[in-house]
């Protein structure tokens, strides 16, 4: 079955908040055993805990904020538009992708993958 | 490899407009063979072109108008997020889905998911 609309949205914004502020446990937490990441879409696919580890260490001790755009959730699957904003040095990077993930029946990520290119990433 | 970024952009919007404008035909001359269309996520997918017109013959004899809001491209992978509106009768129908494609190297479609809910329906 299906995890309720509401729970899929709950973890989107859980996940947002984490990426965002959050520990890298605090982002794990959020995803099923054996869940895959794909980011961006193309570059290969993490399939460890390890190798999902290591890609959130890299952005989990830097100060950024978030904003969620627009959620679209069809059964267990959603995809949703959002913006990080990354303070480097004296320096701002923004990046808006589409992410696309799958939950299980409790609204865990079993999967997650980032659509996105050079063009969507901005220096401000 | 690969299609170039823009080749991908142009097949996108090829396609918003012969969804809401075009005939079957011009939607399925932008797929490629053996392409495969599941709207929305979770309802089945489809696999031959026979179903896959079936699909489109629904909507392409509608009085429909539609618009691009934000298009992410990965590689030969892009989603994008749009609205079609439909007259029906003296009512409009809006649907505002994100659409995750891929595409080969001539920036055909090899598949479309529709990631939608009802929620994402409403009308004017």
């Amino acid at each position: 079955m299906a995890p309720a609309p509401e729970a899929v949205r709950k973890t989107i914004e859980a996940y947002i908040t984490a990426v965002t502020t959050g520990t890298v446990d605090e982002i794990l937490a959020l995803y099923a055993p054996g869940a895959t990441v794909e980011d961006p879409v193309g570059s290969g696919v993490r399939d460890t805990e390890e190798s999902i580890r290591e890609f959130y260490g890299v952005v989990a001790g830097m100060k950024q904020t978030g904003e969620i755009y627009t959620i679209r959730i069809a059964g267990s699957s959603a995809a949703f538009h959002f913006r990080i904003t990354t303070e480097a040095g004296d320096q701002k990077v923004q990046i808006t992708p589409i992410d696309v993930m799958t939950f299980d029946d409790d609204a865990k990520i079993t999967s997650m993958r980032a659509f996105w290119g050079q063009e969507d990433m901005e220096t401000l």
